[in-house]
């Protein structure tokens, strides 16, 4: 059904917009440039009505929906479609002040001012009842619209929390639903340490961070109970435009929020992707982002996705914001094409005028005119879109995975843990990834409670949180010959943050091959040497460093592929392997440098026979990364550095799919170039 | 008539200090001690009553004058003037008590409790009637006092926020006033950004960051709110001392007050100065504390003022304060007078013995000896002032300002542009007054409101927020043969803080012929090269770096300067002129080193025919600032550096002013030395 | 009395931990585990119920003895002492729900939600009362109980502030015994200033940091008053149980409390010991520790002490936090016995399995299991002590003292002296200390009520505050032979804070025999230069550096040992002594490096003969502590760095106290490496 409901917003590569029409009314005259601007630049769709609520409902129960007839006549006479959002995201003033309880209330039991947006509480009737009758309104007026394309339900969701009482109501009775009886919660929150046992239900309070097991629950459900605001947004939609797509958009991590349950009511998956480019090293934030467009491609499995928001230009929320140097707009709007979107959007379309992002970057910007370097790359990236529709059934097939997961950061960030400063849990993910996007071999980014069947590789960095059935589903997974790669800071607690007895859950300590003594914790200014042993399973040789983390671990079935070489535990195992059933477990000790990760990784997909887009060593900076139908792969070729790279394409005869012209066996990439190679599969 | 009000003020140099009897009342020696060292050190002025009206109404509506009739008779007897503060910046423990309406709100809504000082209610009708009444019974009781000189109204103002519900009304009727109505309000604000439309009044609130109109008007408000606090303060005192001056102690910006709007009220600036002598680089502590002076020159254009504090020694709340270096307390004393200062006093007379400020440097220390360093310091600053009435009339006539703007600052802080790190706004501006105070060239520091035609040059770094009229303004300046100086960051948004669309403000994209497109933001990390044109306007050659703000520009009619020489931009304009009507407009495109600046601010006096102090070069951190009546000028040359220097007179025949003798043609001036020289205008 | 109770405690070294077995109640065969272990690792000692409240007393006024009883039988059982904890430090959730005055107010006004520990007011008669009424039902049910050997009463009380109601009216009832009249208050506060004069009590808010007597006063009534909770918590319990010594866990200092005057109500001082071994240098940690320990024998005047709590491993809470290397554990464990210390004690026995501290270190850790490197290191601890009775009845003597005081501190944390970042004054105490130390020379640190009469070297760092008689103290202590040494920012103010007037106090200044005029304070970047003068009556000679303070002094009858090399006041003294009665009055100028007070101590003891506990001279990083009876010396000969080190006990005939053998005139010692030797005195 999903796929249904996607035909018409899949049946070209999307190209657009936020546009704030509204803002604009008194000056038709702008009015009229944009459409004009939005045909130049090869646009096809645009986000509207995201900040609408004070221009739809601009007093209570009376609504105006005159400029927003207005505008979706407009696009439709310009066969752009329409991604029109509910209003959720920002209450009019009027609502605020005549319905106080709307208001998010801190931890100090303050009710917070309107002010800003996503300011409400998720959990008031009133707010939901407000919501559903605008979004009704919204979706009978507009429900045969020829413009109508996708809804955008409300706007970059967040955990933020309200201590509200109706919130601490909610949280109780699913407090109750999770454990039934307060004996099983104490048991599970471990109550008995510092006397914190509770007698009574009303005695629970999320603002104790003592106790994990609260705290890991409140955020459980503070992302539960925006998700289920979601769902009560989105009945009015499904009920009157059952055949049209919802989306919500989503972003980064660390918005609190587990987007892997949204994930399982949204058609299609959309996000907002802000990478720092120029301000460090490019190919760190390449690598990163690939990283984020494979997370968000994953989240449904694979099914291309939107790339629904992005700078055309600047950040105004960075601190600093550069830029963006020739060719790389080019080329990071269409590494997301290469990750599995469907399209490229901005935000925004043009500069407000006023108030807190006037001056983030936009199509058009106050010099409301085409001719600047943005709005030429903008139409060069419209232009190149229409010539890769052959790419939208096309999706990335991986055989590797990374495991990042929301439960597992959330207990690790309060974990105390012997060192506590720096956990680096998602970066660390990232550095693990990172070897395999240097390769052109296709990662997805999955979550622990993903089916890991599907894969050759699991790699799971850092997973303190191993929930029920999850050691046995490693097990299982060995078993049948997967590999598996684990490390330091792993196997720790339990769903509820308990920790296991008797070292790691047993489905895990016989997978591994081993259990954990100690960790021991550097400081910043310490470093330590690992050695590769001989003759080891990898074919790994030399000495690199480690830093921060070092577990102290026992094998009892693995076996030593590096030892600590300094400490007063050199000479004790750093590295193992555990060949167990049809597979193996590797176990990574201590944090190393990035060039052990580089080696170690090469080395098992070399062993595993996983192999990267080309059949060739990339240079450094430069990836490939392929999309594929049944018949056809596409290889996009990226080069992240501000050098000329040569990449040799080998025997491959490739298309170039933007010239239509056959490829040069050497290709040659300019400074943050990419090029889109097609090829057909034999 | 304000001339008349300071010709008893005036007729001497002042040299005094604060000086706390009221805490000394049991210790009569003690008192003795202070009268015969005030006549020791040459002190004729005294700052009395500032934090007393615990001792001076002790009870609400009783009033005990007796300690202070005493003081104020010692003083006369001792022909020391006093300068008798409103004690309304310290309201009495049973005061705040009694009125807690009187005490500020914080922006949680929570009532502050007593403590500190400058804790009250600007707004409060209660507060306003105190103050009033116990005004009026000191203007009443001491309006013929001989020793009554001047008015010290309350202590160093602040715009510190009060969020009382008196202060919101208040807020809202200023807006009320200013806008007439919320349409034009809404339009103001760009409320429809973010659904923030106002439908009532009472919706508003300021405590919304995003919504940067609000903001900036909170700002303006809070300033106003406390020069109407002032202005209510004052009405008893011109009423019943019509002829006694009035002042009320400025300090550095950053105090949220629009001091500009202040010095329309009050009859002679005053101000604190707080320099942090002899922890980084003398000389450009010496340049900043010499553009905070031109400053408050500049504030009644050009009219004397008193620098009404300074430490004779250290600070008590600076972190870290160290004592002046022998020569330092007299070169920083009489700088002040250099720039247009007709008073040396100090905070304070005599260390208190208790509390937060008792270990502040004062003339007098808890050794209560004039055996002391500090005390033969200020007792020679009491000599040289006593032969200096010569320099009394003068005054420093500036051909050159520096633009630096509150109103701009304000806006500034809040914009959100691509760089938000490090905006460097006030500092920016003193690194283009630097070259001129190094060449001993005149300056005055101007806010965008003040007159430009008396001056030659005009430099406005950073101008953002140009209001209505000003870019017609600097148009008609620059027709008129003026020469204007602008950056990176400027002409982007009108009073309201929209942005001007189209590029700049018409008037100023005709006068500097250039538009803007892109601003590139660096990152701390990294810097740039900027390239001097051969045979440009101003005979500059050779490379230079730029760092943090590199603006992308088209030159109309502009020609170009410099070009950069790095980044993807290497080639664009970097620096340019624009010759229009009978003057030049230059841009500077980027924020580039110190060196450019000197070099291009000296090739451009010498352009202009500005002439510094000398028609010698001086050497680095050696200054001179010049005073002049209609017949004579006074030069102040001035090493801020440790080292021994020599200034060559050339041919000009100088007077020591404080030796009498006349000046050797080369004169040597010691570490941290100071000489004043005079000499007839011919 | 005081040693008569503690004869049972004493009869062995105590080796043992903190033990929540309530946690595992439902985990019969973890508890079976414990006694077993707890035999094995020859642990003689449990502290129990400490966070049991809720465990105890399930529902207000019903109390569940049952699982405490069987605990103590088990204990007994096992020949293990029971140190019994009150359970004060956590009251149950229902508690803090049902009498909601018990939660603390901060100081916005806001009551506290329950949530962690130490989460209630000390004033709240509810909550003093709810403590008696369990503490009375422990001692009632368990007064004849074998096992139990002492009282733990509470858990590391602190100095943590509550603003409610209350609490300010025992502030103000605490005041009027202080200060009898508002009139004594006003000026000892010096109100006067900032019209902070009070007219009522009821005016009086501690809230005001500018005030600087009240803050102090303030810190003196919450210290006060936390101990006044505690006199109220030991009400029955010496009530009824009168043999049964009692304690309560001290920590470090900065816990805002005067341990001093709580020192005078416990039987046996106890104390929390958490180093941060492994992390910077391991010789100033141990240098440290010692420092501590010391101050802990200190405040009972020799008595022995318990260390209450250390980790046999890692916390949780220090951000960072390395596992200990081999010997590290040994070494560390009986420094505390070096120093005074009767036992070795664990926090904690066994992990818990959830909440905060579950990855804290224990003896057992979640693995369960006695093979483990910490047991086996716990395990040797137990052993070792067996081997130490003959060591219980001795005492550490010191003929030597550091005062290191509380009020000194918090009025010196409160100074706005001229340098009021990095004051450093418990670090700067070390600094002086650490020479003693590091020549293995027994110090007691004491505070400025402490009799001085039985020292020969006092040395009083930075005692800013000198409270009434102290300076006549320090005089006396002179004259009759005494060394007393002293440094900048040295007696300044008195008991209120209030500046010492006309120099130092009159017997101080005779004592010193000179007067400070000028305090400079110098940035981090900047140093300067000291040089010693020929002929000093220490022998010493060359030159060292001075950083941070620099006091510019005025000998009167003091002579010159060092003088300032650099700044303006090169040539003027920075080290004197005054020969003055019997004794030497030392003054150290300026904040020097540790070289110049290596020197100087080393010169100074050798003057006084004060001779090391071996008659050698200690490698760097290796000390010599000595504990004595009358009969008989034990030398606890200590390397803390990681290098092998020897020592040649010269002359001496030692026996090694472990193994029972002669010891090696040549001592090696492996890195970390401790040994116990003993011999008679003759």
């Amino acid at each position: 059904m999903e796929n249904k409901r996607l035909e018409n917003l899949f049946q070209k590569m999307r190209h657009g917009a936020d546009y704030n029409y509204e803002q604009w009314l008194d000056s038709p005259e702008i009015l009229a440039d944009d459409f004009r601007l939005m045909k130049q630049s090869h646009s096809n769709v645009m986000s509207i009505g995201i900040f609408s609520w004070a221009m739809l409902e601009p007093e209570d129960g009376h609504y105006d929906f005159s400029w927003l007839d207005r505008l979706m006549d407009e696009l439709a006479a310009n066969d752009i479609g329409a991604i029109l959002a509910t209003p959720s995201a920002a209450p009019p003033a009027w609502l605020s002040q005549k319905y106080p309880e709307t208001r998010r209330m801190n931890v100090l039991g303050h009710r917070e001012p309107h002010k800003g947006r996503q300011n409400f509480c998720f959990t008031s009737p009133v707010y939901r009842e407000k919501v559903n009758q605008i979004n009704r309104q919204l979706a009978e007026r507009y429900q045969n619209h020829p413009a109508l394309l996708l809804w955008h339900v409300s706007n970059e969701y967040g955990g933020v929390q309200c201590h509200c009482e109706l919130c601490y109501e909610a949280f109780r009775t699913w407090l109750k639903n999770r454990y039934g009886d307060l004996n099983t919660l104490n048991h599970a929150w471990w109550t008995t340490f510092w006397s914190h046992r509770y007698t009574a239900w009303d005695q629970i309070e999320p603002v104790d961070v003592s106790t994990h097991g609260l705290m890991l629950d409140w955020q459980r459900f503070t992302s539960d109970q925006a998700l289920d605001f979601y769902k009560a947004e989105i009945v009015p939609l499904r009920q009157i435009t059952p055949a049209i797509p919802i989306t919500t958009n989503f972003m980064r991590p660390d918005v609190a929020l587990d987007y892997w349950r949204f994930a399982e009511h949204v058609d299609v998956i959309s996000w907002d992707s802000y990478p720092r480019w120029h301000q460090t090293d490019d190919v760190v934030t390449g690598m990163e982002t690939a990283f984020y467009h494979d997370l968000h491609r994953s989240y449904k499995q694979g099914l291309p996705f939107l790339l629904m928001e992005s700078t055309p230009s600047v950040t105004n929320w960075q601190g600093i914001s550069r830029v963006k140097k020739p060719g790389a707009h080019k080329l990071t709007s269409l590494q997301a094409i290469a990750h599995g979107s469907n399209s490229v959007q901005y935000f925004q379309w043009r500069q407000s005028r006023g108030a807190w992002e006037k001056f983030h970057g936009a199509v058009v910007s106050h010099l409301n005119s085409s001719d600047t370097r943005v709005f030429r790359d903008v139409t060069q990236i419209g232009e190149s879109l229409e010539k890769l529709s052959a790419i939208l059934p096309s999706t990335n097939k991986a055989s590797v995975a990374v495991i990042y997961d929301y439960e597992n950061e959330w207990a690790l960030n309060n974990a105390q843990i012997p060192r506590t400063l720096g956990k680096k849990y998602q970066i660390t993910c990232q550095h693990h990834y990172a070897p395999f996007w240097q390769q052109g071999i296709t990662v997805d980014v999955i979550n622990a409670r993903t089916d890991l069947s599907k894969y050759k590789i699991v790699i799971a960095p850092m997973l303190y949180l191993m929930g029920k059935g999850l050691p046995e589903r490693i097990e299982a997974f060995v078993q049948a010959g997967g590999v598996f790669v684990t490390t330091y800071v792993s196997g720790m607690v339990d769903d509820s943050d308990l920790a296991f007895l008797n070292g790691y859950p047993p489905a895990l300590r016989r997978t591994l091959g081993l259990y954990s003594e100690e960790i021991d914790a550097l400081t910043d200014e310490q470093q330590g040497v690992l050695e590769l042993c001989e003759g080891n399973d990898l074919n790994l040789a030399g000495s690199y460093s480690f830093h921060e983390y070092a577990e102290l671990i026992h094998p009892e079935t693995a076996t030593m592929i590096a030892a600590y070489g300094s400490e007063f535990y050199a000479g004790y195992p750093a590295i193992t392997v555990n060949n167990y059933g049809n597979g193996k477990a590797y176990y990574i000790a201590a944090r190393t440098d990035d060039e052990l990760l580089a080696d170690f990784y090469k080395s098992l997909a070399r062993a595993e026979n996983i192999n990267g887009a080309l059949s060739v060593d990339l240079p450094k900076g430069v990836t490939a990364q392929v999309r594929e139908t049944e018949n056809q792969r596409f290889v996009f070729l990226m080069n992240f550095t501000d050098q000329l790279q040569m990449v040799d394409l080998g025997e491959a005869h490739f298309t170039d799919q933007l010239t239509g012209s056959p490829a040069a066996d050497e290709v040659t990439l300019y400074p943050y170039d990419i090029r889109i190679l097609s090829a057909p599969i034999p």
